[in-house]
């Protein structure tokens, strides 16, 4: 059975692999060494490692490589989280419960921090890629920098921060390069590293597509519909900061209805996945924990109309 | 003969390699291209780059991989300025001539700017890498890690950075973290990239530990004994800011006469790598140029003291 409970022992090691993935020596610098220890120490939901590492094996990628491309993937968004939540760009107070690292160990040691990450992830998808044909390394190399780069990540995170300057970009815009672009990696470079098809290969570009902007979106209602400390970190900041959300700019219900719509064309592409490749079949259950989130979402809507 | 001239079209083939190796896409957000243009525009010497190139093409590199290795390593270089300059770290003002990135395009795109350079890096490695063994890719992939993260760059920078709340280090071991991690891999990545011998792998590492210390070395005796900006970054700080410096903590003639050990044991080294592959000559000249420098210093020395 393909149950939620059976995939235990998967995610207690990658949760292993993820803190035991960068190995601290001796004579570390103390605050460089305390932020890193509180980012490996909380690692967050992992979803990315995980689907990372499922997408990997349901190709029969080998099992230490699939956990390597896994771990490097949520270093990389682990530290695209150090670096967001700096001062001098979203300015967080607190991030997975804890007080943000530069809060405690301060801006130069958290950026050192996010670069050891940074350093540590590229290392771990080359270990990763290592024996691989020249072809297939060229292809996974272009695929990540593509999505990490300029063109990328670093765009969406620019983009958004500068929003307020340039408010003629859609908040869904900026999603492609902020948020879709982790999930792209998460889904397609094991695929690429594991020579699936080029259709499949463009499904499941499409699928991180669809998926990540419903993520951001969901994120962007969370950000209007809760305030606290709710989610983990700092809550209601987005209208404060005059950040991209796409629950501010179209409404809330419009923002629901987005999602449902993005939720039918994943469904399309994850189905004509399946029926192609029977593993991937676990496509299905992330599915059901974003059905989740969004009656929880709905229903804090409806508490909130009433 | 191996002239300087002689060099001036491979000066001016990675300027122009350095210059054009990041394209921004259409649609780059307009803070984080700006800072990206500024460092593209404004190399600094690239020391670190000739050397890599030179040792890349006497090792029989082809020129396309030495030159896509010896921007990578400039890139390197550039991005760990950028975070060095920033507010919570040497909080500069100036730097190559311009005023620093942060205070033109904000602290965000900044940073954003550094890790689109350090992404860019890693991908020309890879290319410089590509169709190598996996053994060699695997011990180039080694050397780059520890050069560049927590046992190498970062912790050297963290160090530099918490220098004040933690005297007890020494400014030497500081220096080689932060400074001769970068010369190392200029000088014995394209070694290991090349298939040198483990002779002539240790020799440059040596080396490069030897001409490291005395760069530094160098670097703290022009913010003893330069004020005001003529060399091209904001002088006279390290005492300012609590920061390790040779010459302040051993005096200035003992920096010069810790130059000089030094440069006499890199001599030594220099000699037994050029006995063994000629074409490794050209180090001679870089000698030359530390022997310029240092001569420019003495003088600044005798004048100030005078």
């Amino acid at each position: 059975m393909d149950s939620a409970a059976s995939h235990a022992p998967m995610r207690s090691r990658l949760r292993r692999a993820f803190h035991a993935g960068l190995i601290l020596p001796h004579g570390t610098e103390a605050h460089l060494a305390g932020a890193l220890h509180q980012a490996l120490e909380h690692p967050g939901s992992m979803v990315r490692a995980e689907l990372a590492f499922r997408i990997a094996s349901s190709l029969g990628m080998a099992e230490d490589r699939a956990d390597n491309l896994a771990i490097a993937i949520e270093y990389f968004h682990s530290a695209s989280l150090l670096f967001d939540d700096l001062p001098s760009m979203d300015d967080a107070q607190s991030r997975r419960g804890v007080p943000c690292a530069h809060h405690v160990y301060g801006e130069g040691a958290t950026i050192l921090a996010a670069l050891a990450l940074v350093n540590r992830a590229y290392s771990l998808i080359w270990k990763s890629a290592a024996g691989l044909s020249a072809e297939v390394q060229a292809a996974a190399l272009t695929y990540l920098e593509r999505n990490l780069g300029v063109a990328g990540l670093l765009n969406g995170q620019s983009q958004d921060l500068h929003y307020a300057s340039s408010r003629m970009r859609e908040p869904q815009s900026i999603a492609m390069g902020k948020t879709v672009s982790l999930i792209r990696l998460a889904l397609v470079l094991p695929a690429i590293a594991a020579r699936a098809s080029p259709q499949e290969i463009h499904r499941l570009d499409r699928l991180a597509v669809f998926w990540g902007l419903s993520y951001q979106t969901i994120d962007d209602l969370k950000d209007v519909l809760y305030s606290g400390d709710t989610h983990g970190k700092t809550a209601a900041r987005d209208a404060f900061l005059d950040r991209p959300n796409l629950a501010l700019v179209i409404g809330v219900p419009e923002s629901f209805e987005r999602i449902h719509r993005l939720m039918t064309l994943a469904d399309r592409v994850t189905a004509r996945l399946i029926a192609r490749r029977p593993p991937l079949a676990f496509l299905r259950q992330v599915r059901v924990q974003f059905n989740e989130e969004i009656a929880t979402l709905s229903e804090a809507s409806l508490t909130r109309a009433s």
